[in-house]
């Protein structure tokens, strides 16, 4: 099974009032069925940033956590689709502090996406 | 400068008709302007593909080409907007084997996916 809570990158899709989709990597992290991740972009910055537009204008987002490798009979993604919300939540830095030791010197600067996960599905190309 | 077309994997956004958001994981091949990327699934699963299913709705695309390591000061992304077609192209295949050993033993089962891009961006973490 893929260890998805350690995967140190995953990929964020929304989609605008336009109908046009949007990709963007993400560091994240897991709380029971919430996903957290964080803006680094300062704030004056922040509020022209696609992704964040996008939400307000579309909850509906998905995330997915994939592993490539140049053994095809090795590749796995988990995709998880949900609702984001834009949250000031000093308890999701903590929790992204506490995975990845690089915000501790340098927290993220804009605010924080909590996407609430409502379906999750996994494929793997491993026939065990 | 990002190897692009040396990069193995890159992540694909598109959007359905009621405007929900898919990314998935793809190999790729760049030729001048256009992106191809096949499908892999054989044809009766590949009628139901999300992926082929919103982009039948709604051309617009998106494909993000990234880097990510723990060390932050060397992250980058290339992010190509466009507009895909569904075809069936013997050469696509062609150039997709010549990047990708794995598909000459076992070729695609569906059809290519072909982008034509119309916009890129980039960035990169590194300040040099």
């Amino acid at each position: 099974m893929p260890d998805v809570a350690a995967s140190r990158v995953a990929h964020l899709a929304t989609a605008g009032r336009d109908g046009r989709p949007h990709v963007v990597p993400i560091c994240f992290v897991l709380d029971g069925e919430t996903l957290y991740t964080a803006v680094d972009e300062k704030p004056k910055r922040t509020r022209q940033l696609k992704r964040l537009e996008n939400i307000e204008a579309n909850r509906h987002v998905e995330v997915l956590i994939d592993h490539y490798e140049d053994d095809w009979s090795r590749l796995w993604w988990v995709r998880l689709r949900g609702t984001a919300r834009i949250v000031e939540d000093p308890r999701a830095v903590e929790l992204l502090a506490a995975k990845y030791t690089q915000y501790r010197d340098r927290p993220p600067a804009g605010p924080v996406i909590a996407i609430e996960i409502e379906e999750r599905s996994e494929w793997t190309s491993s026939p065990s």
